[in-house]
């Protein structure tokens, strides 16, 4: 019998959790629930969209409820308050809020017997395991965590706000000779600004004042004043020729030391499409929700808790024989 | 209460066991134990040493036995005796024979309520682990495994057996142009021949042949015939002064899609003792076994069947906050 996942929320993320899902054998997307109009709104696959006034009446009829709202606003409502009904994942990523959100969906989880896993995806989430196991296993080193080249989307959007600005896209990039001293074991200590680059490729409306656009970006707290900012107008045109997928990836690299011996372990990811990654991610952790729920377990979840063996279709004979 | 750890068998592995052990602030070392007279073995720790009889008495002070014997003929037999008596760890990593392995562990472990966990290290271990994630999280898509650049004990051993040969050291170094064909996502098919060459360096004794010696390790089936081997003869100085660590390390590199998106994960090692970065991964483990044990756990068990969390020392609530 498939695992039966319902989607809340359909946007990018949406799409890569369908995708993800629709691609694998075990599993089945019920329905895309959205709080549009679900008339508005048609799925790639091709799958049913239902309004999400309708969840409450579906119990039965989803194993996990996997929610792709936003971490501001949606998911601190969303994931306790649909733990009480079904297993669910979210990708919530505001780090500092992830002890006061565990504890809303353990409450409402273990109330309701269902699993809620928080904070799945690559960072947190894959990049999250990296920095775990490094630690456990070499508790003597420091872990480092690059991000890019990549397009980050909160950036990209922070630059949208700008006045004149009618679109753009920023990357996230590493500096190379960071990553090499790091790469290295030499343990450096780095700033912010040593770390990684910011590079803005941006449509301005017309007549826009470019130089205030720029400086605006550039001291824009938080976001680009730490660091060393490329801005480059670009034409409507380029903007969506040259820059209209989501790459993104990184590196989680931890130095560590036995005694006088230095040992490296890196965890890289290259990826075409952030939410499609991000997608595939929360799908095998919507797997492991069901496995771990149908076994007796209860309460909130990270994928720290998550034994490796849950988020695999194969059986546990089958992991051993082939991939151990 | 410190976790109470026992070591049997004290070569490399013991010793880099004993090291990550005393290195741990909530384990203790209660002894070695050898087959050996134990006169004849002193601990770098100075922890005491005893005889292997000895283990039968002392179920009540030791909480997890790891296991540092060889997979060919010592695990086979110690794994399942002591699981009779103790949680285990062990390295067993005859890749054929893991199912019979797993089953004879799962047997003796489930009977007595204790945890056995079998083939810990990096590979059998932690490249298992990256294979199976990554797997899971993208099911279309293959992996790819690189040994090197490092020393291979039982291909150094092969050589010694040669008639005059007196010392050797084998290294295992993955083709480069390989690696960026994989890394590249190309998904090329590769042979034995084109993922890896070998490298020998063979101290002879006085006298002997050789042309013979070389030609004897090129042809060695399985060990040498399928590779690209160099074979070098040093001085027993330079044996000693060049090549006196047992470095290690590679890569897990999968490439896979989503649709037409294409992501590569790579996890690699870069290790300057392969012994101590094996023994620190079964240290972490040794804390899983106790500490699943404590939960009511038993049987047989590989890493693939342990929650990341149990490897660490700190609690649920500190990885959640600065790991995450």
């Amino acid at each position: 019998m498939s695992i039966r996942i319902g989607i809340l929320g359909y946007g990018n993320l949406g799409r890569g959790v369908e995708k993800a899902v629709c691609a694998s054998d075990d599993m089945e997307l019920t329905a895309v629930f959205t709080r549009r109009s679900p008339e508005s709104v048609k799925t790639v696959s091709g799958a049913k969209v239902l309004s999400a006034d309708a969840l409450a009446d579906m119990k039965d009829d989803i194993d996990v409820l996997v929610l792709c709202g936003g971490s501001a606003t949606d998911l601190p409502v969303q994931t306790p308050k649909y733990a009480s009904m079904f297993n669910v994942v979210d990708s919530f990523d505001t780090h500092a809020n992830i002890p006061s959100h565990f504890a809303a969906v353990d409450a409402a989880a273990g109330a309701a017997g269902k699993v809620g896993v928080i904070s799945c995806g690559w960072d947190p989430g894959m990049f999250s395991l990296a920095r775990l196991y490094s630690h456990s296993v070499l508790p003597d080193g420091k872990d480092y965590t690059f991000w890019g080249r990549g397009v980050s989307q909160g950036h990209s959007d922070a630059i949208r706000r700008i006045e004149g600005v009618r679109d753009a896209r920023q990357y996230t990039v590493p500096v190379e000779e960071a990553l090499a001293q790091v790469r290295s074991g030499s343990n450096p200590e780095l700033t912010t600004r040593q770390k990684h680059t910011r590079e803005c490729y941006v449509v301005a409306e017309e007549g826009a004042d470019k130089a205030r656009i720029e400086k605006e970006i550039k001291e824009m707290p938080n976001y680009f004043a730490d660091y060393d900012t490329t801005v480059t107008f670009i034409s409507e045109e380029e903007m969506k020729a040259s820059h209209n997928t989501l790459p993104h990836g990184g590196s989680v690299i931890y130095s560590g030391q036995t005694g006088d011996s230095h040992h490296v372990i890196e965890y890289s990811l290259k990826l075409d499409s952030n939410p499609e990654f991000t997608g595939s991610v929360i799908a095998s952790v919507a797997r492991a929700a069901y496995r771990m729920n149908r076994e007796g377990m209860s309460g909130a979840k990270t994928m720290f808790d998550i034994a490796p063996k849950y988020l695999s279709p194969l059986d546990d004979a089958e992991l051993r024989a082939h991939l151990l």
